[in-house]
């Protein structure tokens, strides 16, 4: 390898922000700049390039110093191996891997740790990093998946509210709270449904949760769900009792207390973010 | 009452068309025209206007005389009470009933008999009628229902070939084949989905319907899914073995085979349309 060691970047892009961090020398600069989704390239494009001229306007380099540097960027939107090399090949760095989100959360969440992470916000993903790198079942979306995201838990409610109405599952004090919310009749929610997107849908999941907790059967049910998808995802990817999980995004840690016991038995705090865990994978892919 | 018993309108509208049909003297006549769905309330009032005016016309008898038949009016999109009265004050009858189109279905399908109805196509519903009226379960759309239907069908293959891929379920034959469909990885299965309508993922259900014939396990469980919905539906209507039972829609034949047998021989065509039905609904609901 010609590049020097000295350079490493880590770029953590998502739709409404971007961040960036440069190692050199010891030292570590930072900055943050606008929207960087894959899906909206161009504009993500310009954003990178912003952030890596300010990063090497920071560190006092030539422009052109960062071309040499080892990097790792994760975007939001990068859903295809072309897609990858098609940010990769817009980039100035020469040793460059790009990923979606999924990784560099995963890696800045475990550090160097072999462990795993469930992601459940609107969205769901689980994922576990080990000797032999990192893997992620999930985050297909709403329609078709995210089986354990808020987004699930709300639907999945309004679902369990109609079969009450039909009589074909028993109502529950949440149940009937989010039909009376709905004005009593199954049309409100039936209107609501029909063109609620998955963040409308996660707008119930606090409701669910807080209901399990209180003990509401129809919400522990639903959380049980979600529960056991994470704990199948976490069985295949090979999740040992007591191995490091981080339950992370506005929904993962009200899971803690449905999951199985050995599971929860290796709970705890997220090292970094996904930036941190950008800069972890631009150096481990650099290594031999 | 004081109106004439020898008016019956029956009225069976939707978002492709309208139908309405008078009975008078012992004879029949009957018309089409365009759409009659109650979200689109005035266009379907001037369809049902027009209508009846040719109706009239063809039975000779003047512009007025209608007002005093007996009418019952089935549409869709009479989602609550409140629609089915603003629809009934813009008719010229006076003895005149309203409700979406399933009552009609299943009046239809049924004529005078005690029995029940499974309508699925791109959604489902299902209802029963008995010397106490007509009840119907379910209907509700995709995103919350619908828990028979092809759109249903559609959406739970596509969530199964996900669940394949992440190595939670096994694969079958029509996994892998909707998977090489689109491109051979999820991302193309991730697109489609994330903007098809219920119409979209119904386009797969005569798909999970042959392969669950030909023997493919996801297929049959998706098939053994629907039917336990259905069977559940029945059975809290109150249909009792044997009963009739007609499966209507593009969908709702293929059940047949997955139901338990019991109710499965009850099985037998429907007697007419919804149009049918709502001559019949009409002529009930004025008998005292």
């Amino acid at each position: 390898m010609t590049q020097s060691p000295d350079l490493i970047i880590g770029i953590d892009g998502g739709g409404t922000s971007c961040r960036a961090a440069l190692l050199f020398a010891g030292r570590r600069v930072e900055m943050r700049g606008g929207p960087a989704n894959a899906m909206r390239f161009d504009e993500a494009m310009g954003t990178i390039a912003g952030l890596l001229s300010g990063l090497a306007t920071q560190a006092g380099l030539p422009p052109g110093a960062l071309a040499a540097a080892r990097a790792h960027v994760g975007l939001a939107g990068v859903m295809t191996p072309d897609m990858a090399a098609r940010v990769a090949a817009a980039l100035p760095m020469r040793d460059v891997t790009v990923t979606d989100d999924q990784p560099t959360t995963i890696a800045g969440a475990l550090g160097a740790q072999t462990g795993a992470v469930a992601a459940i916000g609107t969205g769901s993903f689980v994922g576990r990093q080990s000797d032999t790198g990192i893997r992620v079942l999930g985050g297909w979306g709403l329609p078709i998946g995210d089986q354990a995201s808020g987004a699930r838990l709300g639907r999945r409610l309004l679902e369990e509210v109609m079969l009450a109405i039909d009589g074909l599952r028993p109502h529950s004090g949440l149940t009937r709270a989010v039909l009376a919310d709905h004005g009593g009749t199954g049309a409100g929610i039936v209107f609501f449904s029909a063109t609620a997107t998955a963040a409308d849908f996660a707008t119930l999941a606090p409701r669910v949760v807080a209901a399990a907790e209180a003990g509401d059967a129809v919400a522990a049910a639903l959380m049980a769900e979600g529960a056991g998808y994470i704990a199948a995802c976490l069985t295949a990817l090979g999740h040992a009792a007591g191995e490091s999980l981080c339950l992370m995004g506005g929904v993962g840690p009200a899971y803690a207390r449905w999951l199985p016991p050995g599971m929860a038995s290796g709970l705890r705090a997220p090292q970094g973010s996904a930036l941190d865990g950008a800069l972890i994978l631009a150096r481990a892919e650099g290594c031999p």
